[in-house]
């Protein structure tokens, strides 16, 4: 359970918390997939595209523009060394379809964070790609109900750490919420600090975790965003 | 000139202000057009990756991927459609290589940092990539003198006015000190705080401002890092 009495700040994650966004990748995942029929079956190119991109995550970090570079050398790989130049242009082109992708927001989202944000400081804290995440808090028409945009390369409990204290703030006065245990619950409860999760229908198999291993304490687990009301 | 007795918060640009960085894209941007030489000129081929640039930089933003991304379509365009997939690998590569480029520092630069951070409050604001720009920081080895890194998308008046609030100062306690006219000196002069000029020997052309027209107040040039140790 969550002392609610306690907290100052409500963190939220962005991706898959306040707007759809996993489906846009399996979208964009699935046209890939098509392009590479020539040279393998679906299945195994989804295979080599997952590897790539968890291979290149030290190098090139989350985002868009890291899952076109993942897409590109996959490709590579899967056509051995034969891709086109007109294949390499509509991966390209893929990307800029994604990043130019309308903001859906989660139904109750908005209401959410406009009644919140009367009594709470609310921020935004999310990982990955500092121009695209700043881009779409800014077109998801939330930022009226914000205070700070925080943008972390990962978030682990060094990052989380660092903002309470520039929030400054005590870890018990600090919630997140979220839908990824690994990024938005296991690291904020490890601070002491309180953790929402809010499973969505859509994870990157990255974020995958299990929430059965997470300790009772300072969490709670809510089926959709507008729940937070009713504890709040 | 600057009235240094003011000062709280030392700001200070990363790339080309406290280590090399744009002569590393000159090497990358030869290789590109050296690569691009079976379909034209190299002084085309470096017009189109340029034009490439800043076309994309609205989607794509600053940093080695956007770099990369912008490196493949203008193949694209300068083959009209013809690059192979091997080039395709070289470009990719290239990127890769420019990611793990080792950090060299300016001369002075650490010691710098080392004198000034035992009576200011010193932190790095850069633009770009969050990943890129915080792994150079901590490659530099320059962590252990800094209590922030600031990443924004753009380094404009309102990233700055937004920094200066989080770091619970006054304008004129703000000291920026960078190698972009456009980026480091002119918007921060515009909310009154104060900025320290040193030209760097390569300039990205996107960033090239012209120093004559700077205001003189609260503005000072110096030819290198360490001149700050004489004023400060």
């Amino acid at each position: 359970m969550i002392n609610f009495k306690n907290i100052k700040v409500i963190s939220f994650d962005a991706d898959d918390t306040l707007w759809q966004n996993e489906n846009l990748f399996r979208q964009t995942e699935s046209a890939f997939c098509k392009l590479m029929t020539p040279y393998a079956a679906q299945k195994k190119a989804l295979k080599v595209l997952w590897e790539m991109e968890v291979k290149n995550i030290p190098c090139y970090g989350y985002g868009i523009k890291a899952f076109v570079l993942d897409m590109l050398e996959a490709a590579l790989k899967i056509s051995k060394g034969k891709i086109s130049a007109r294949e390499t242009k509509k991966i390209i082109n893929l990307g800029k379809e994604l990043l130019a992708s309308p903001i859906v927001l989660f139904e109750g989202a908005e209401n959410t964070l406009k009644k919140l944000s009367k009594k709470y400081k609310i921020i935004v804290t999310t990982k990955g790609d500092l121009l695209e995440q700043e881009n779409k808090v800014y077109r998801s028409g939330l930022i009226k109900y914000l205070r700070h945009i925080e943008v972390m390369s990962e978030k682990n409990k060094t990052s989380y750490l660092h903002l309470i204290k520039e929030l400054n703030i005590k870890p018990q006065e600090f919630l997140m919420v979220g839908n990824s245990v690994k990024s938005d619950i296991l690291p904020v409860l490890a601070i002491g600090a309180n953790a929402v999760f809010i499973p969505s229908k859509f994870t990157w198999f990255y974020e995958d975790g299990d929430a059965g291993q997470i300790p009772s304490k300072n969490f709670m687990k809510l089926d959709k965003i507008s729940k937070l009301l009713e504890m709040l």
